[in-house]
Order: C-alpha cells, then structure tokens, then sequence
C-alpha cells in the first residue's frame, strides 16, 4: 500500500508535540516552545528533523538520558560571550535560550557567539540561525552532529560528525538568504530515505572501508560518509567540531554518543551560535535593499544549459514554508501510525 | 632549461620585498610591515599569494590604483565589532590593523568581529586567522577573492569568487590547526599552475558555458570553477562574499573588479576577521592540551589502503615552514629573473 501523506495543519502538529511533551512532564512553557521549534522544522520543509524525531526524543526522556525541565547555568560570561551548561535539556530549549542571549548581547556589543554544552539534539541547524534575521541581525549557527559519520580524509575510524553549519541573511522584499549545509556530500538521513526507499546511492555519497563507491544504502553501516570538496570538508567538520564541542567542554571525536543507537547515556552535544547586528555596519534597510539586488542579480543571470532557474540558499525553504502554511504538512502514513501509537502509550490525543 | 629552483633565505625576501616597497614611496614602518606579511606567505608555502604578487601590486601602485601609505579610518564601532575603511591601502596592512583591532576588543568582550572596506588583495587568509591563535585566541578570516571565477550554482556568468576562509585553532604540542580552503574545488592559482607546467586538469576542477568538463587549463578562460560540494559551496561564497563585502560596503557581484586584468580600477576589497578570545570559554592551556589530543586521535586511527598518514589542517604549512626557515624559500628561476627585472626598474639592489 502506497504511503499516502496526510495533510497536517502545522497548529495540530504543534498542540500534538506540546501534548506528548507535557505527558513526559515538560511544564507548559518548555512545552510549548519546543513544539513550537520542532513544528516549525516540519513547516520549512526539515522533515528528518521535525515530529520524526519526537519518538527518539520520548524515549530518550523515558530511559533517563534527558532532563525536560534541566535548569540552564551561564557557566562563564563576557560582554560579548557566554558559554551555557544546558544540564542535559532538550537541544531546542537550550539554543533558544542561547540565541535569545546572542541577540541581546550583540545588540549592545555589536556581536556575539554563545557556545552550549550538555545540550542534546535541536533540530535542523537553519532555526537558530533565523532568530537574529528576524530581528535585523545575521545569525550563524553551528552543531555537532548527534552520530559520528565520518573518518578524517584517509582515515576509516568514524571520528567525526555531519557537523552542521547554518547561516541566515535577512532582506526586504525576498526570503532571507538561508544556508544550512551538512559538512558531508549527502546527510545521513537522505541514506535512510534511499534505503527506505529502495534506491541505489550515486557515486560520491559514500565509500566502503576499502575506499570503494558504496551505492547500496542498505550497506551503509559498512561505511561512512564522504566530506564536500574531500580533505575541505573534512577540514570544516573537524574545526566546527572543535568550536562546537571541545572549546565548550561539550563531546567531540569518540566522545560522541551516537543517539540513534543509545538513548540512556548523556550525549554532551555541543553547539554555538552567532549574532551579528546588522546596524554595528551598515543602514539595516541599505543592507535589506542590497540582499534584494543580490537575488535579482544572480536569478536574473544566464543559465547553463538543462537548468530551469538559479536558486538561492533558503529559496526552496520559503516555498516549503508557504505551501505548508496553506496547506497543512504532508507526514506519510507510516509516521502517522508511528505518532499515533506513541500518543495511545502516552495517553494522549491522537494527531 | 629547467626552471631551477633558487634558495632564497627569508630574511633576504623580506628585505628585497622592503626595498621594492620604499621605492614606491611606501613608510618605512610600513614597507617592513607589508614585507614581513608577504615572505611569511612564501616562507608558509603559499607560493601564489607572496612575493609573485609583487609585480602585480607595484604596478597598480605605479598605475594609481593603490595608495601605498593610505589612512584607515573607523567608519564605525561598538564594544565588539568594528568596519575598517582601508583608504584603498595595501590588503594586508588594513587586514593587519583590522586583526590586531579585533584581538584587542576580544581580550575585553570575548569575542570581536571587524569588517574592512576599500582594502585590497591581502595575500593568504591564513596569515590574518594566525595572530589571534599567536596569543591563546581563534582566529577567523573571510575575503571576497580578488577576481570573479564561478557563476551562481547552474548559471553560466561569473558573479563569484573563491572566497577563501580560514580558521586557526592553537594547541601546545603541535603546530595549531589552520584550514584556508577556498569554497571552490580548486584555486584558480591551481588552474595557472596546470597551464605553465602542460598538464591536464582533473575532471571536477572547471566545467565549460556548456556544462561539460573542461581539463585543458589553456581553455580556462572559457569556463569556470566548480564549488565544492556543488549547491554547498556555491551557498558558502555566496554568503562569505555577503558578509565580508556587502556588509562592509565593500565590492560584490557584479562590482567585483578583476585585478588581474585592471590595475588602475579601485578594487574595494571587503574582508572580515573574527578574533575569539579563548579564556572566555575555556582554561587556555586545557583548550590547547584537548587540541594536541585531537591531533594524537586523529593521527592515530586507521586508514584507507593507499595513505601513508591521516593529516591534520595546518600540518603541511608547519612542515614546510620549518624546512623553508632552515633552509630558504625556492624561488624558480622565471620568477627570480622577473623579480629582479623589477628591482631594476625600480633602481633597487635585486635579490
């Protein structure tokens, strides 16, 4: 039977996360911002990092290896910096506390970066880096990754994650310019969409511990993930590892805790996040104004052949984003069925 | 006749480059300056961004397109940010005094970013992200390359460039961690290369206004460069060239000025450099003790048949740096000749 979607309206979706966190015992504010970010992945068209995780995250919270009410401590402080203890809550809560703080801190001092440890998953990296955008502010966000993927270049040992890096430009009259990249050529979950789906790798995706192409994901667990433009990539995974794990005290190499497979032990996920005030620079407005010309100029320019149109990052998002708004998010019926049965074990409403 | 390299000691470049610079009017303070900056590219093995240069930048000084002993001026600051009006003065003297301003507003607030405009090509982005690592700081360093050589992702008009980042990470034991990579899968510093020495391009390097491979660097003219990891890398030049030109009201797009090609045209060269100040995150001997540990991790682990060694960012440039202080920098005997051809027209002692 063909997995039909269901349209969702994105404010059921939102009440039914809300729900399933209060059963575990989340109190109604954290509730409702955490649906609130997770349903928003949904919305911008993140679907491996919206309301698929929220089984993972339900039993995470039930084996004891995540707090949901966790206290958040500023461990140390400066002007322009902090670094917060997240005490093992929700990723989403702690980098929305942590980017709330950016963007007041950069609001005085022009810009600031606050690093997050004992933080676990927050979603799809693009969140955080919106926040400031939405306030005439760059926001840049940064992960580790919640499974290591991939080896140093020549390497066969899984030392290093997807390591993600988002960054979002606001403008006046288009969508902001959003990138969110994986440091890797393919995100694992498009590696479990092709298993699912019965499809063949391209070359490029990935190799075997022998440095063969592996193009059958259902041997993915033989091998790893290869990094963009090779030792480049493998490059920026390792240094925004650093940045995001080591220099915040948070996990990093074979600290990792790969949280697919292991939902007891505290994973110490590491990210951190700028905010860059637009107005330390430059007019906000003339800033907008120049992001519009800059779409114009490059949608506008000559294509090569076999192309339809040039994209700009966060193009595609804000698609998602109003189609979904209008229509409801599409969540195919096997997840449907998976939410549902979480809902009868919580002993909540279904969606 | 081969071109046979000559030794060069450092201390004998830094002087003739000192010298060239003087003659054209330059300070003393910064002549030495400017000169220490560029060996330091050739004594690093950053053979394309040193003194091969110097042809290049004294003949847009002679040509009026470079003002040797330019003001800067702060056009505007805050706690922890600044934006640099370099005066239309050599790129690494602004970006100098751009990253001495951000390490010394970092030691107070943590964290600091400073933009500069109507500067100039600064050479390699690793000397910049190097200081702060100097002086138990991360170093962060982003420029709009100084030509355009790549189109929008499936466009066929060059409205971007290769704009490099680099970020340096010290530890105690080991050299520290620098990356300088450009967003695209070669340099175009690469292509030349190929070109002099007869050689083909591997695919995946350039694509023809057809989109097919081009690997005859002789037809480079007819193409372009490819980002790495496809959409990926063309989002990151995208947004590097956003926020280290846009931002800084520097050049852009369609403003950027090829100074290869025009020597009298004001480049408005836009960079930025992020100095993050160590302490206010982490014990700075911990910090760098948990870097050596990730060399020893890294170094350590197994490998694919057919490497020798797993390598860390920053590891080649610290061993070619000792070999080059030991035992001087080759300079092939074609760029030699045209060094000193120059030093006669500027009625200086050659190399």
């Amino acid at each position: 039977m063909p997995d039909f979607p269901a349209l969702t309206p994105h404010d059921d979706l939102r009440a039914f996360i809300a729900r399933c966190f209060r059963s575990c015992g989340m109190t109604e504010t954290n509730a409702e911002q955490a649906a609130g970010l997770m349903a928003r992945a949904d919305l911008i068209g993140q679907d491996g990092h919206g309301v698929f995780r929220l089984p993972q995250y339900i039993r995470r919270i039930q084996a004891g290896g995540l707090d949901v009410n966790a206290q958040f401590r500023t461990v140390e402080e400066r002007a322009a910096t902090a670094l917060i203890d997240g005490g093992n809550g929700l990723g989403h809560l702690v980098m929305n506390h942590a980017t709330q703080l950016a963007m007041e801190k950069a609001r005085t001092t022009g810009v600031a970066w606050v690093g997050a440890r004992h933080s676990n998953h927050a979603g799809p990296a693009s969140l955080y880096a919106a926040m400031p955008a939405e306030e005439d502010m760059i926001g840049i966000y940064v992960a580790v990754g919640s499974a290591n993927h991939m080896p140093p270049w020549g390497g066969t040992e899984m030392l290093l994650s997807t390591n993600p890096i988002s960054i979002a430009l606001p403008s006046t009259n288009n969508p902001p310019i959003i990138l969110d990249m994986a440091t890797t050529v393919a995100a694992y979950g498009k590696v479990k969409t092709a298993a699912q789906r019965g499809e063949t790798m391209p070359e490029g995706w990935m190799i075997d511990k022998n440095g063969q192409p592996l193009t059958d994901p259902n041997r993915a667990s033989e091998g790893f993930l290869l990094p963009i433009g090779g030792p480049k990539g493998y490059g920026l995974s390792l240094i925004f590892g650093i940045l995001a794990g080591t220099l915040n005290g948070a996990a990093f190499g074979r600290e990792v805790v790969d949280f697919n497979a292991d939902s007891e032990t505290t994973t110490n996920t590491g990210h951190f996040v700028i905010a860059l005030d637009i107005k330390a620079f430059a007019d906000p407005a003339q800033f907008k104004s120049d992001i519009d010309k800059i779409w114009q100029e490059m949608k506008s320019s000559p294509r090569l052949p076999g192309f339809d149109s040039i994209r700009l990052p966060g193009e595609r998002l804000a698609q998602v984003t109003q189609e979904r708004s209008e229509h409801g998010i599409p969540l195919p019926a096997t997840l449907l069925a998976v939410l549902n049965t979480l809902a009868q074990d919580l002993g909540v409403a279904p969606l």
